[in-house]
């Protein structure tokens, strides 16, 4: 009898780690590989090709009873030119492929295709490929991406110095309350199918959840205030999540401040009406593809102007003390708590 | 009532055609976009990145009950190489996203990413990144390759000239009569599991099915030889449907002679066996990886003794005259056949 172990136990993360510790480069073009937001191609001498991919799986990542099949095209291309941004870079092609059941129509496609081309437009990426199939159940997106950047522009996840400041773009937490109002009202029309849901206070956090953009604005605005962050992560899986992985890779250690955290009022206003405290949620909830970055203190003055830019915290040295100082002044140690799909 | 058209009506081609139709490129880099084995994205002034990405979802491209998932993720990255070796290029850099649902233990992952990882190593590729995640039902495998050659070098279907010789490496229908083979001993299986299947006399065709490889040793030899195919693609689908790819691009029209199609004396006698004609079954079974491509008639001599290139025709400029003179010297007109995962 062969032996077997759960995927479940190991976890999404501990599945990764498991999996890229067998893999070494052999070509001298890969220069890095697995383990940020995109792996990094020599191009020229001094310019390189990102390369990062996402599959969206129906029932895992997306619910179609309300997404409608437009937006998920849509983001699922904006998801991917934000793994392109994370590295401060600019993407200019991807690859789509899909399988489908016959469950879907012609019509489904196109309309998956026109929100597809609508995001390939809207980020001045070009589609140049992919694959299409069937599939037994239901829809799998899986896109790939390619950026471009100087070799010297790029930021990586490992580049947080002590004294760094930590930004973030945005607000938070947003995506994650607009997917527990979508969730609640498709519970309240399966009970009654009569129902008119009212959602017209929660439509900034539904676009949120449904049509999030990429930070590629960001991104040329760092380029133009000539910043270059010393580290970078987009905040797919919570803020709390992309702080451990910038802390782990530079070796470092930070400390956030809760009345620096970006939050939406609705959304901090709609986290009340559920029961669920708005700072956990800016910290944990996934999805809100803002950048997060680091920044040298020389570099502060130069984007504290920008509207989109929030101050939220500091690197220093302590490589596990990685903690929120309260609005009351209270240190509480961080917590990662990201969407593990095995596990969730 | 909303329209509703099956995608099974338009068929695979038919719904790439209908994705391909809409799409422009507006990156000065986006060379090539849809429509042959890689997109080609501009590097340097003279020289080329490859981008190509597969699909493939369990129930559709292969079935656990006879694959062992250790050759499947080694054949997984082949299909990819193959379509670099395609464009007369050379694949550095994979990314490989799976999602599989809970009947998948650890083990069978590991022993999946050991073929990938074997492939990745007999081919010179890196794995540089990927996704993982749960699915609701079995496994998909999405594998995206970049490639490279010098922009002189890279071979396209549409290239094929008037008086071109067509070649083929490699034997045909071997893929397709294992699959035929293995297909067969899982109904004996399945309706006696104490029989146990003599597979010795199979063997070859099993393993063309099982393992494939990429003929990147065929890409290097002709670069030995100072021979540039003027159009080449893999022979995935059949030789028929991969000649019609060839034709349509290119706008010329091919003849080729049915006693130069290579076909192994075991895949013959297995065709027999099985009730087919060995010629259908290497024109119209896919799966064999092989290179199918066109050299001037001047290159000829350079390659005339490879052992593993085989003359199987010319180019003529009569664009809707595909025909195969079979051993009696009848005129027959070549039908594409190829797989169709929709309407199969």
């Amino acid at each position: 009898m062969e032996n077997r172990s759960e995927i479940s136990q190991l976890g999404e993360f501990g599945l990764i780690e498991r999996l890229r510790g067998n893999v070494t480069l052999t070509n001298p073009t890969s220069l890095v590989g697995i383990g940020d937001d995109a792996a990094v191609i020599q191009a020229t001498d001094d310019e390189c090709i990102l390369l990062s991919t996402d599959m969206l799986v129906e029932g895992v990542h997306f619910d179609l009873s309300y997404v409608p099949i437009h937006h998920l095209g849509y983001k699922s291309v904006a998801v991917n030119v934000s793994d392109i941004a994370a590295m401060n870079a600019k993407a200019e092609q991807i690859t789509v492929s899909i399988a489908l059941s016959n469950r879907f129509s012609v019509e489904a496609v196109d309309a998956l295709y026109a929100g597809i081309r609508a995001a390939c437009e809207s980020y001045g990426v070009d589609l140049v490929g992919g694959d299409t199939t069937s599939s037994t159940s239901g829809l799998i997106i899986s896109i790939s991406v390619m950026g471009r950047a100087k070799r010297d522009q790029i930021a990586y996840r490992s580049g947080a110095k002590v004294n760094d400041i930590l930004c973030v773009t945005g607000d938070l937490g947003g995506a994650f309350m607009g997917l527990q109002v979508l969730e609640r009202e498709k519970q309240v029309f399966l009970a009654d199918p009569n129902m008119q849901p009212d959602m017209e206070k929660y439509e900034y956090m539904v676009g949120r959840q449904l049509k999030p953009e990429a930070r590629m604005d960001i991104v040329y605005d760092l380029l133009e205030a000539g910043v270059k962050p010393t580290s970078m992560i987009d905040v797919s899986d919570g803020l709390a999540s992309e702080l451990f992985h910038i802390v782990k890779s530079s070796g470092v250690g930070v400390r956030i401040y809760e009345d620096k955290i970006p939050i939406d009022h609705t959304t901090y206003e709609t986290a009340v009406e559920f029961n669920l405290d708005p700072v956990t949620c800016a910290l944990n909830g996934g999805e809100d593809y803002e950048l997060l970055f680091t920044i040298s203190k020389d570099d502060q003055e130069k984007i504290k102007n920008h509207p989109d830019i929030h101050f939220i915290g500091y690197v220093h040295d302590r490589k596990d003390q990685n903690v929120l100082i309260t609005k009351q002044g209270t240190v509480v140690p961080l917590r990662a708590q990201g969407w593990d799909h095995f596990k969730g």
